[in-house]
């Protein structure tokens, strides 16, 4: 049988201390809700005790029904020369009103005495007090021992007594912390096994942080050595160089090493839950991320390509779909021209490596990168360019020209105005609009002109929109490339555009995603697709 | 005595391999120098038989005087069936002309019959006959044993001979290879220690790729097991999720785990070194890379900043200054005041907790942060919050208005025109200026006028300029957020403006560069500091 591990999710609380985290309450109900449908079943989701807020957060999450998800109130143990029930963190933690609760207390004799200025003794008894009164509350209680591997390594006797006060006091599980990162996954693996021998029946966790770069291999060797146990955030967000990563540790123990973290049906949701977090915590997910990534399965090496073409096995460790994921093949020099090739035969199956049709892409996408196009992460411009080398194209309008005013002092909510004149076969339309800035302006005024000849386009939304500078030596005359992310509620594609003037650069991206757009309509109709 | 272990960055190799990832020959000479001056001893620059692009770039590298680095070219086996003397793959290693060599050769049966599609004896051939060949015209042949993990899992004795054959032929060092970065700590820990029994006083090595997240701990398992050679990227670039991150090993070889990897003196240089390979790398170094990402030590939880300013090993594994890093303190919510009171007191050192201003301060970044602002990233705009609300301000000019016309078609290289009219004391100066795109032109304009009053200011260049819309659901209207980052070539600074136009936000931001510089030249000029 499937060993089973029970994992943690600290997103919401260690992950919000990240740097450039920050999370509204609607983001932490999102959240939550994400993770229940992936099937994690502890959500540490805020630490009533010190931030106000986090209450508000649980109460209203209490009212909304979880099928998978135990939400966990986060805190320290009563403070020094204070009884339980008169502490103000622990009675904060009841109000939370969860099953479950984690409290931290300190393993490390140097932090006792130094930095919470108590005896070695007191600390002791706040851990055991505390855990007790949470026990009888009827808490399952976990127990974080706080820097517990640096403590053991300066003191194991004590770092010890530490745990055995929380297993006097009830504690439910004993999570041991690296809370600096510094420890290696050898002695992570030594002294999770000797705590699984001084507590036998107890069940025991692991916590770890990022750096030494080392927290996933550290909770993967607490595992080994016995840990059942495992917090992290899902996206490594946290502290410093972050928590570990959940996003890679359950498909590493699930599909890779024989243990059970989430339902085996939901193994599959694993990229759009982590895709669904980043979008909220509005951070770029990194896109070598393992498994996660959009670069996770993307092959350049044209050798790496070719061979995994052939057997797929042969250059992936998994299956990109069993994860959500999916392989792509990179366009570059170095990628020769199967990859080119393969995006080409997706729209004329008939074209061959040496049809002059490739060739001119081939070299069109060479003179483009040089003018700062990049592809990679665009492939709806490319799939055009290739339209447009192709004869598979046809421009839905010309453009007669557009004019933006912009300026300050300005009123209120529209500070630009734009006019746009165009043709659609033979008939002209002049359109005017108003907007927040110039690329707003120009923006609503070119779809305004347009919903007249295609009204499929009032549909589209934009859902990200990316601007990187290309030689920053160039202050802010400097090539921009911008990147637009659109949306139709039913696909979501991305166009790029390329100029030293970033409503040029704009605009550009911007015709691209209508004109995907509409020939992906003309392709649903032709396929007899509801547009 | 310290164990010294030979480092190969293949940051121009395999690295290139990675998403995003262009570089120039001029962007190649100046990754071999910045490695070269940190004291790597290998960079692998290039695969000359696959790319003839590199043959140009290892005649111009061998122009560079290198005080520490040795290049190495890289390339395959002889093909099947073809003499190493007839080999053009070899040949071209030749050509590259450097004292050692890398070269790969299949270690795993499935690989040699199903991708190289030939028999497992003619493999162990091609393998035995080129490191002969390479190391007859006096090369140091490191031979990279692709799949070697994997291929010892399917068939231990077949992985092995292929490790013989290249021993027979002369290789100086066995690379075993985690090509797919599919395995585990401990599986490369024990099969690194059988290769080592099997074949002693031959240098062994390692290689691995991030596809569980694994990279540096299995390099790390592996120089516990015994290898003296890492491979890696110096970022952790590389194909799907990157190669091993030397900048993470060498400091965990190096001042976690005693060995000795660059000159004892050159530690503090990872930090600048990351920084810099990331620049011309034209990627953004991730905040959280370990000991050289911007928050590697940032301490956001106010009772870990709290804990590091009472002992800083409390909360850190390793002096941030020791590998050229810094310690910050994030301002948040959670932080309290004690990081916020730092930045003031370094102001107006007078100001406590209770003051006034301290709680004008605090209330203001709540406000602003709800707007959209966030300073984390951008402590000049910071300092200047903090003086607007402690009277060490004066603004440096009033502005009357901008207004800016743009449209296309336009004039090549101009497409937008502004005028800006300013007031400094009672005078009033009005300016135009034509740039590529609206905010070139403001920028020029703005500058323009400027420098009438303040001829400092023609000595500051704009470094990066970032755009990150923050409520994506509302389009190109949506509230964006703009980083500006500045340099006077002696100071670097980064300050914010959030708007939902795009231009007054970059506005905003430039105008607070602006005043940054400004105020950095009255207070260099106070202690005597030369402009």
């Amino acid at each position: 049988m499937e060993k089973v591990i029970d994992i943690l999710d600290s997103t919401l609380r260690d992950g919000a201390q990240g740097e450039g985290i920050s999370f509204s309450v609607e983001d932490k109900l999102a959240i939550v809700q994400a993770l229940d449908v992936l099937g994690i079943p502890f959500v540490e989701a805020g630490n009533p005790g010190s931030n106000p807020k986090d209450l508000e957060f649980f109460q209203r999450a209490s009212q909304i029904p979880l099928k998978h998800t135990k939400l966990v109130a986060f805190g320290s143990t009563c403070r020094k020369q204070t009884a339980p029930e008169e502490d103000k963190n622990l009675s904060a933690i009841l109000q939370a009103d969860t099953d479950a609760v984690a409290i931290f207390g300190k393993c490390w004799d140097l932090h006792v005495t130094d930095i919470l200025c108590t005896t070695l003794e007191e600390n002791l008894r706040m851990i055991e007090d505390s855990c007790r009164f949470l026990t009888k509350k009827g808490k399952q209680v976990f127990f974080d021992a706080e820097h517990f591997f640096d403590g053991y390594a300066a003191n194991a006797d004590y770092a010890m007594s530490a745990l055995e006060a929380a297993v006097h006091g009830g504690a439910a599980c004993l999570v041991l912390c690296d809370t600096n990162g510094g420890t290696f996954p050898d002695k992570i693996g030594k002294v999770t096994q000797e705590v699984g021998k001084r507590f036998p029946g107890v069940q025991v966790g692991i916590h770890t942080h990022n750096d030494r770069g080392m927290a996933v291999a550290n909770s993967i060797a607490a595992v080994q050595a016995g840990a059942t146990h495992v917090q992290g955030t899902y996206l490594g967000y946290g502290e410093r160089c972050g928590n570990a990563n959940l996003s890679t540790i359950i498909p590493n123990l699930q599909a890779a090493l024989g243990y059970c973290c989430i339902p085996r049906e939901n193994i599959h949701l694993l990229t759009t839950t982590a895709r669904h977090l980043a979008e909220i915590s509005n951070i770029v997910l990194p896109k070598g991320s393992p498994y996660v990534g959009a670069s996770a399965f993307a092959h350049k090496a044209g050798m790496h390509a070719d061979g995994v073409l052939k057997v797929s096995h042969s250059f992936e460790h998994i299956d990109p779909q069993a994860v959500g994921n999916e392989r792509r093949f990179l366009m570059s020099e170095m990628s020769g021209r199967t990859a080119v090739l393969k995006k080409i035969r997706a729209i004329r199956p008939e074209l061959t490596r040496e049809s002059p049709e490739t060739l001119k892409i081939l070299q069109s996408l060479k003179e483009m990168e040089q003018l700062g196009y990049q592809f990679e992460g665009a492939d709806s411009s490319f799939e055009l360019l290739i339209r447009k080398h192709t004869g598979a194209y046809h421009p839905f309008f010309t453009l007669i020209h557009y004019r933006i005013l912009t300026g300050r002092p300005s009123e209120e909510g529209c500070s630009a105005s734009a006019t746009v004149k165009l043709k659609v076969d033979d008939r002209v339309q002049l359109m005017a609009a108003e907007g927040n800035g110039p690329i707003n302006a120009l923006d609503k005024a070119l779809r305004a002109a347009l919903e007249v000849f295609y009204p499929s386009l009032s549909r589209v939304r934009l859902t990200d929109y990316k601007v990187r500078v290309m030689d920053s030596k160039s202050a802010t005359g400097a090539v921009v490339r911008v990147l637009l992310s659109s949306s139709d509620g039913r696909r979501e594609w991305t166009t790029v555009g390329v100029s030293s003037d970033v409503v040029e650069a704009s605009w550009i991206a911007l015709v691209d995603s209508i004109e995907y757009k509409l020939i992906k309509d003309a392709e649903d109709i032709f396929k007899g697709v509801g547009g």
